[in-house]
């Protein structure tokens, strides 16, 4: 699980103003009725640099999703139910309207800019509506010309980026010094973590491009370059990534960054596949690729690559062909090696001992009567996955929410004034990054005694949990059969969730990856090497939230023969856990659970123990022992 | 379920190579170095006209689908496991290749394509494949450009189709006269049967028009014409759609087909709404509107046009705006209202009437030692669908396999030389058309005893089929998430099948009808009043195959409250049943039923035998309620 607010000081309400009067003149100057001011950059990146943080400078809203509309006499913030409140305390109702959208009568974007537009028809006008294309993608922008052009809207994407120019004026870049492009060290992953070279990957990817008959591949995912390259950098809160761009040939490499943050030892590694160049360079790069080659192919990611690249490619006078299909390269790092599995697996057990520590620690803390927040049990956690060998960081910041606080899905603030109170569910959802592998899980424990219904809804979530994590499937199966197999149970008891079942994870990479997935958007077949979250919920404002999620990676059961059937061709898929946790008894009403959810239970708690118990300390291992025994 | 073999007077081998020495005489006029009939035409229709049926009269091969690719000196005829061995009786190996597709080594049409491709590009070549743009989905099209082109294969759509060229030279227009257009009498469906006016339906189609703002709407699916002004035809077998073309505007609606099929009086009834003209000039008559209007916005449904009404827009030098969208026709022909409800319910309880007498008729006759083929059981339970009021034909061709042929997914040819024997499965999948609405169901029953396998599996087949059936759902679920609630329990115990778990069905329209389905490729949600089949099944090559199939209207649940749990706002929907006949029970090992899916079948049987006893005579309802009683 996990988005994340990057908070920084407030800036001033009037400082934001001065920002929105400076943008509003550049607006007439480019004879625009609105611009268009998303949280995306150049990259599609879930977390953003400081120096590409837009939306944020112009509004001091620091939440990390969240698109401004910039009318010329109004304007328009629209946030998602994560953000409802802090959008309220960050962002002055008088400059600019505050659209929570998921709620009645709150009009989405593409909804306001269809009323801009019609308004503007009736008038017998067009409303034209600027925008950077670097950060819109392909298919966003594709949903933007059927959906608001129709009704009236022009889109105008401009070469400068407005608030860049705004931010480059002398009272503002003196003001608030532009900070730079992000420079931290970049680091090399040797083949014991990755188990392939980027000569290997490299390989495969001009397989694929030959498969596809294309000359040139941009590459503007993050973690793509970064797993392509065998190297990590931390330019962004907790995806080991660094700001890049890469082209692949089929005979030459290009990686666009500065290259002073490499180490000489690290570029003699790499000299031999792939040019470095800088961050700059990629436009101009890409375009002299074009017209060296004579009818050039091109393969474009128009759901990971934005309108700015397309741009460079259909305005090019070499006129390439643009193949427009997923990158291979996306499939390529979903489908973890056996080397990344045992680095995963191993990161994993990390992780799910600090949490087994974490819930020792609570459960002693509240049995000696002290007082706990909702900040001390995040504090914890984190401590404990600090503590274990190659802790690198947060996978994302640690959601620990007590009562009601536990129904908001993405509650990243845990607030150190909060106390946890008996009766109340905590959900503590937390992972970490290690060396050798990225990790992700969520537990939800009761404080005191829980109700019955408590009880109740807590295992019919546990029960979705399982009826996922037990399937065999062939292969051939999606995320959204999956998705249908999770809920199918819950849906029964009048219970659901607002959100998908599960993502694909990284290794030691981004812990939202493409393109697997469990939800019904999903038509991509899991593959084995996978890893995915299973992370069923239920959350009713105000009652309070549960949610129970455990990685899993995709295995081949190719020993599995059903009882009594025939051999069959059909090749058969499961889940393997790489997390292993042990699920909060007091909340689960065995009757409720079939025979095989049970026995998937007790076989689950016994893993847990054979795999911790022998890595704990006595006490530790005693307290593990019992909170795994069903009872 | 369904396809369907329009089987005709084979021709002799030598009469095809004759047909494809002309045709190839025209591949060398045209610079081609292949040219692909398709099954399709303009309509994309499940089932053609014999003037369309161009690969029918060009190969000899008479199956419903099936693609013919002739290059120059090789022909490949690409048919789906259906069609394996007919192809092989009606086809002359020596002159057309039949490719298997879906057996190992069997390469598709696209691969194929690629490999020619690939081939004239290492001689330093092009390879140009010649096809009819209106035998073509612009989706078709789209996939062929990203697949295949990139391979080296350039696509040249022709202006006229070279199989009506050749049909129409003096030889061949003597010795096989052209059959001319369908031409059957056209009936107008009042508004007891479809519940809403022509005008009333333009109205909402003209709603949802001005809402995507678009001027013009060309409308090429048949049974959305049919749909859109409540007129019917039988052009085709099965499907009662008539050959036309529309072409919806914001003030007018244009309507081709030959004119003098229509009766005056049904003339004066349309004549307010729709302006009637001949088939021929549809696309002329589309030119002349785009010229018309200025900076003209049109409709085009990718996946149900041909490539050849987007080359008329295209080409056009009004240079019209292509909006790519699904036609909102599709969404409302698929969701019936309370009248087209009403008629379906009645028109399903007609046909399960007929399938409950043959059963009957069918244990009669083995219990009298009689012997009964195949054919026997097809036309038994036709004459019982004919004899109901109403009756119009067939909604698709009966499937009745025994034993082996019970595995053929569309064993579509019963054999009046078959007889059943004991031990075997007997699989009945058969439907009819009413006035009022259209029917599809499935019963596999056992000749004689069952095996414990027989038991096992069929009990699992069930045991899906009741599950997707007692499934509530939240607003929003996706045929893809049921789709796999279906499978998981078969899954678990080993078992699959190869098909999709759903389609839409026509009220008195087609049989398979979109948007709705329940299969992993279908992402659009199930609404209220759109009726789907369920029909898991199970399938093994030499052993047999089981399918039970239902067809189901969505509702709304909104007095489902779920006990226990607090008022949530998510809106539920549910299943409820048309068809209504027994399961066999002899198959079913109540022990395997949870005790949801027991008290289901009971509640179902119950069903059945409240709405069809007090219909029978004596006898039958007898037979009913015995068959009925669970035990």
């Amino acid at each position: 699980m996990s988005p994340i607010d990057l908070l920084q000081p407030q800036t001033s309400f009037a400082t934001t103003r001065a920002k929105l009067e400076d943008l509003r003149s550049l607006l007439t100057a480019h004879q625009l009725d609105a611009y268009l001011i998303p949280s995306a950059d150049e990259h599609l990146n879930e977390y953003l640099p400081e120096a590409k943080q837009h939306r944020i400078w112009a509004t001091g809203f620091t939440g990390s999703r969240g698109d401004l509309l910039l009318g010329r006499d109004l304007a328009w913030l629209f946030v998602d139910s994560r953000y409802y409140e802090q959008a309220e305390l960050e962002v002055d109702p008088t400059l600019i309207q505050i659209v929570k959208v998921g709620l009645e009568g709150q009009k989405t974007l593409e909804e306001t800019l269809e009323d801009l537009g019609r308004e503007a028809n009736q008038h017998g006008k067009e409303f034209r509506l600027g925008f950077d294309p670097f950060t819109l993608a392909v298919s966003q922008y594709r949903e933007f010309q059927k959906q608001i052009e129709p009704c009236g809207v022009v889109l105008v994407p401009l070469r400068e980026n407005l608030v860049e120019t705004v931010r480059s004026l002398p009272l503002w870049s003196e003001t608030e010094p532009f900070p730079g492009f992000a420079n931290s060290k970049l680091f090399y992953l040797p083949e014991t973590l990755t188990g392939e070279t980027p000569e290997q990957k490299l390989d495969r990817v001009r397989e694929a491009m030959e498969k596809k008959n294309v000359q040139i591949l941009p590459v503007t995912k993050l973690d793509q370059i970064a797993w392509l390259f065998n190297l990590r950098g931390w330019d962004v809160p907790y995806n080991p990534v660094f700001i890049a761009y890469a082209i692949i040939t089929r005979q030459q490499a290009f990686l666009f960054t500065n290259p002073e943050r490499i180490e000489p030892a690290i570029q003699q590694r790499l000299r031999s596949c792939v040019t470095l160049l800088p961050y700059e360079a990629y436009a101009d790069h890409l375009r002299s690729l074009l017209a060296q080659a004579v009818s050039c192919r091109v393969l474009l990611d128009p759901k990971r690559s934005t309108l700015g690249t397309y741009q460079i490619l259909k305005d090019h006078p070499s006129r390439p062909k643009i193949l427009e299909a997923d990158s291979p390269i996306e499939g390529m790092k979903a489908c973890k090696n056996a080397v990344e599995l045992a680095q995963m697996q191993q990161a994993n057990l990390k992780a799910s001992r600090a949490k087994i520590r974490t819930l020792k620690w609570l459960s002693g803390q509240l049995a000696k009567g002290n007082s706990v927040t909702e900040a001390d049990v995040a504090a914890t956690v984190e401590r404990f996955y600090a503590a274990e060998e190659g802790f690198q960081g947060l996978s994302f910041n640690t959601i620990a929410g007590a009562g009601a606080n536990s129904s908001i899905v993405h509650y990243g603030t845990p607030n150190p004034q909060r106390y946890l109170s008996p009766g109340e569910l905590l959900l503590l959802d937390s992972g970490a990054q290690y060396a050798s592998g990225t990790t992700d899980d969520t537990r939800t424990v009761i404080i005191g005694e829980p109700t019955a219904e408590q009880i109740e809804r807590y295992t019919e979530v546990l029960k979705a949990h399982i009826n996922c994590a037990m399937q065999r499937f062939p292969k051939g199966t999606t995320g959204a059969q999956l998705d249908g197999i999770t809920r199918a149970t819950l849906w029964q008891a009048g219970l659901d969730y607002g959100h998908g079942t599960g993502h694909g994870v990284g290794a030691f990479l981004n812990v939202h990856e493409g393109p697997n997935g469990i939800s019904k958007l999903v038509n991509k077949p899991l593959e084995p090497g996978m890893v995915t979250s299973i992370e069923p919920g239920f959350y009713e404002p105000g009652w309070g939230g549960i949610r129970v999620e455990n990685l899993y990676v995709v295995k081949d059961l190719t020993e599995f023969q059903p009882e009594g059937s025939a051999p069959s061709k059909v090749i058969w898929y499961g889940f393997e856990p790489l997390t292993y946790i042990p699920f909060d008894q007091r909340l689960i009403d065995l009757n409720r659970l079939s025979d095989r959810q049970r026995e998937w239970l007790q076989a689950y708690h016994q893993a847990v123990v054979e795999k911790l118990a022998p890595t704990l300390n006595e006490t530790e291992a005693q307290w593990l022992q019992a909170a795994c025994v069903l009872q």
